[in-house]
């Protein structure tokens, strides 16, 4: 089935205690496009981006089943960059720079066959344009994920909770489900916000895992502890990706299934951040993907027998 | 088969957001004491308190196979006591008092009948105290665990490392194997630290679960997300107490059981940090352990033949 992706493609320097990296691509779409394209192949993606970033790079996205008509090109501009540097921890980070450039003008227009799309990534854009791209369908998708950031819940909480409302799958950070909903624990955050309306809540954790709530069930997909962490960029949209890519190919959206799909995305999220920017997550075979989904199923496997 | 604990049995005044509570009974031995008698009913306790230590609470801790020969009551003494302020996340803590009294002159002295014992849980004191007990055995145990705190890693990180040399099993927090390692990738600080000596190591990292690292694999039992954090004092000593409890009745030490045992540790804390001082520790029943265990394991459970 068809999965939409909308965010950002970009370019990123980054320095972390491992190195530097300078104008590298990225961009949350780009991550979570390549995550989903090793599980599903049926990918659009929704972007903008100026006349610097690689036309290579489409074409690399395409070889691998993701169309891009919907990337809108401005030739005389220049694409969305953001420069950061994490510190020691690989967790805290400073941003540098942000430059929107083309994301500043950035107001989607879904081309007529992207309209009919069953699963739906709204990655971390203003509110306003998540909530414009649920406008354009045309039919009711199976699924809506939405991603945001605690930049929105600060400045346009009220919007922000108006696109909530209309998604099946919440996707936020532990301290963006605190100031979300102004609980400290996070199982009384995780009810107060699926009254908004989710059926599903994600609570990404970083190193520890990520939490998912749902249909009365919790679930914990540990993160795999790995010793090769180099940056840690793009790690959440790479988890969104592969999450939805593994979902788009479910014929019926249930519990099961999401937990599934949790372990896919945090699969494909432990790849990302052993290397820069896509070096890495551009670089691997699905026998790769099978062993890490074994390792990070061991890593919490007892046996129930005994216990 | 009998378990030894070394620890402190103290008094806390404790303030959380939830309120306060003023010299409540507290200590390490005594949580873990208690803990472990939920699961185990041969439990010898070292330990020292003043006159001021209610005898009421001996004798309960009797009445559950606890064998109190080797607490030293030194009459006209205080006991240990500690007080301490909990900020709104539950975790960071700022220490208002400490009395040492008693504690300052503990220079434990096993009773005859204790020297035998074949496990031994070495609650965080001195690594002179620690080293001192294992000094004592008669007979080589089965499993020696050792917690320590990040204070004797300042102080006392020469002593310390000796006696991590002859235990078994190295239980401390993230932070604590960061400062022993000096590496502050969890993997790579637990192969460093594994070449002291230990088979064994568990890195505990608070609300999100513990990691245990052993015969070469690595095994995560996460956290039960619980909506009602009341006090986290004694959560890590309870989950040791669990834990070791839980290996005093194998006839075997292998990976797999102490697998087993982490889930019982992580169940036993779940419930210490319901309410302040051991009160809810005091008052569980095995079926409610039996449910939190099934909940712990649902937590990461997935089926696997779908992956």
């Amino acid at each position: 089935m068809s999965l939409l992706i909308v965010g950002t493609v970009a370019f990123d320097t980054i320095e972390t205690p491992h190195g530097k990296v300078e104008k590298v691509i990225g961009g949350a779409g780009t991550y979570a496009g390549w995550a989903a394209s090793y599980l599903h192949s049926d990918i659009r993606l929704v972007s903008i981006i100026g006349g610097d970033w690689p036309k290579s790079e489409l074409q690399r996205m395409n070889a691998r089943g993701i169309d891009t008509e919907g990337i809108k090109i401005v030739e005389d501009k220049k694409s969305f960059y953001w420069s950061g540097r994490y510190l020691e921890n690989l967790i805290e980070r400073e941003t540098l720079i942000t430059d929107l450039n083309v994301l500043a003008d950035f107001d989607p227009i879904l081309p007529d066959s992207y309209r009919n799309s069953e699963f739906i990534l709204l990655g971390n854009l203003t509110p306003a344009i998540q909530s414009s791209v649920i406008d354009q369908l045309e039919s009711k998708p199976k699924l809506i994920l939405l991603d945001t950031m605690n930049f929105w819940i600060d400045i346009a909480k009220d919007e922000l909770i108006d696109v909530i409302r209309r998604v099946d799958l919440l996707s936020i950070n532990d301290e963006e489900a605190r100031m979300l909903s102004g609980e400290h624990n996070l199982v009384k955050a995780a009810e107060k916000i699926m009254k908004l309306g989710p059926r599903f809540l994600i609570i990404k954790k970083g190193e520890h895992g990520a939490l998912l709530f749902g249909d009365d069930h919790m679930f914990f997909a540990p993160a795999l502890p790995l010793n090769n962490i180099v940056d840690p960029t793009g790690a959440g949209d790479t988890f969104a990706g592969g999450l939805m890519g593994y979902l788009a190919n479910q014929s019926e959206i249930n519990y099961e299934h999401v937990k599934q799909g949790l372990v896919y995305g945090a699969a494909m999220g432990s790849f990302c951040v052993e290397d820069f920017s896509l070096e890495k997550i551009q670089n691997i075979n699905s026998s790769e993907i099978d062993a890490r989904i074994k390792a990070i199923q061991k890593l919490t496997t007892v046996d129930t027998a005994k216990l």
